[in-house]
């Protein structure tokens, strides 16, 4: 929640004269993402979201999250679609930063998550996965099982500041996802981040994914395993089981799971557990003084990953129902 | 610059119901203002901000701010206008607070501030005077010099932090202020708050003003000795005297001022700066830790105040050449 950048009209006047979608009518930035600072942007012709990317998202990789929203759109994902300038550019540069103007999507995210919702998840992210196997870009998964030893490493000697005992317990699941992540799965774009506030929903339908600033070439089911973290708790740190079926039985009806992807699935919800808490972490005891981000509780994540640790195989997740 | 409270979907589109003004296809939380919860929130039917009423706002106040601006509106100025329930009722209550949905107003806030947007300011807060002359409510200025010795004492052994003798400085011009301050000028409804991201320009014209939150009934003057103080100083802390001209010309061709409220100008832009100055003070020494407000300085004022000690007359603000 933040807005890091402040553009002044005459900045955001010069930068709209670059396109072709009219003149600013209203600017007003959205407390929403901690990553860029995202501006809503009226204009006489339409709305849309105006991003300036912040230090945080490396900006090599803007190419390839902006030109999978290009590919994903033309593919009929409902997901916003960058604004090409005059010269046909989607990146442009304002206030010193990269920035893009990208169309609006209608929708609300869901505040209480209902098994319906995951249901319309699992088949949107199936028909996301089914689209990206044509995208021509490729990108590694820097949050994937390669990266966690350095964030934990950054954060192990501080973890009994958040619970006595921690240290163990991570150095102990990371030894054992090292040596067991898997080498064979079917591969492909995931979005690696779909988080109840980037899917959005109008009346009973999925309108749209949003925020693909964490895509990536990885496992299909990693992106279930994070859903099932995302998703699939309740408030009291309870599984629920009935919602984890609905997300795959949603997508197991565009994309069926192969054997090993169904096998893998306890492991990989692991590994998923073990990102969030990693990344939590670092930020709860990295956080620059007076920032202005609203930080999350790491024990969220060490209690997901407590649950997945102690599930034998897919029918934890209602697999076996759903198939 | 922060959202405080989460609304779900559910009580959203419950909320909603009462009113007659479709059904919400998109709500997103704006990070500006930092008394109040603001969402933008597009309907089926429109656009209009959904405001949920913090504890800082006393909610005893609110019919006065929604009557101020229901009026203000019919008298044809440009501010948003709450929006009336079903059942007649503008103000009403959402997760627990009281709430508005207020009329969406197009426009941008200037961030960079020219003197042309001085003399429409001053056009704008003049017409804003003449039409709250026939309101019938009124509302004590709790931030006018009476209110300031109760925060200086919350502050005053802690001055020291921001600058070395600030107390001595601030002690003295409160005496001053409070054996000096006027009794007799013209009165009537003033913003109290006009700074720059409270009005709007679209083009060449002001589109409206808003957030009617620290509205009261006061000087008529000291609305103008806050904008010199909000409007007129550089970044550097000069001040821009052609700024400060506009303004006043602006207001006086549609508002004389009369020769006390001149010859007071110096003083109520003194007392302008102390209500800033105690202001900011007091959230810096005060602001809960983590809190996700962006503090300012508040020894910006302190230079602002000085400015205006060593004025003699109304001439330092261009009167003699706008008259």
């Amino acid at each position: 929640m933040a807005v890091y950048t402040e553009v002044s009209d005459q900045e955001l006047a010069t930068f709209l004269r670059d396109y072709d979608i009219g003149r600013a009518v209203s600017f007003k930035g959205i407390a929403e993402g901690v990553e860029n600072s995202n501006y809503l942007l009226r204009t006489d012709r339409g709305t849309f979201i105006l991003t300036l990317y912040e230090k945080r998202v490396a900006s090599e990789d803007l190419p390839y999250f902006l030109g999978l929203m290009d590919h994903l759109a033309g593919k009929g994902i409902a997901c916003p679609t960058p604004i090409h300038g005059r010269d046909g550019k989607a990146l442009r540069e304002l206030c010193g930063r990269p920035a893009a103007v990208i169309g609006f999507l209608k929708g609300l995210w869901p505040r209480r998550i209902e098994p319906h919702h995951c249901a319309l998840l699992g088949e949107a992210m199936a028909k996301m996965h089914l689209a990206g196997g044509s995208f021509a870009m490729t990108r590694e998964n820097d949050l994937s099982v390669a990266g966690w030893r350095p964030l934990f490493e950054a954060c192990c000697k501080r973890t009994h500041e958040i619970e006595e005992g921690l240290e163990g317990i991570m150095e102990d699941e990371l030894a054992r996802l090292e040596k067991s992540w898997p080498v064979d799965l079917p591969t492909g774009v995931i979005h690696a981040d779909l988080f109840p506030d980037n899917v959005f929903f109008l009346g009973e339908r999925l309108s749209g994914l949003i925020d693909f600033y964490f895509a990536c070439n990885d496992f299909l089911a990693y992106d279930l395993a994070i859903c099932f973290n995302a998703w699939c708790f309740e408030g009291d740190g309870s599984f629920n089981v009935t919602k984890a079926r609905r997300l795959l039985t949603g997508y197991g009806g565009v994309r069926p799971l192969d054997k090993s992807e169904i096998e893998a699935l306890p492991l990989l919800a692991c590994g998923g557990a073990m990102r969030f808490l990693l990344t939590r972490l670092y930020d709860w005891l990295h956080h620059p003084e007076g920032a202005m981000v609203s930080l999350k509780d790491p024990r969220e994540y060490l209690g997901k990953l407590r649950f997945h640790q102690q599930v034998k195989d897919a029918s934890s997740y209602g697999l076996d129902e759903a198939s």
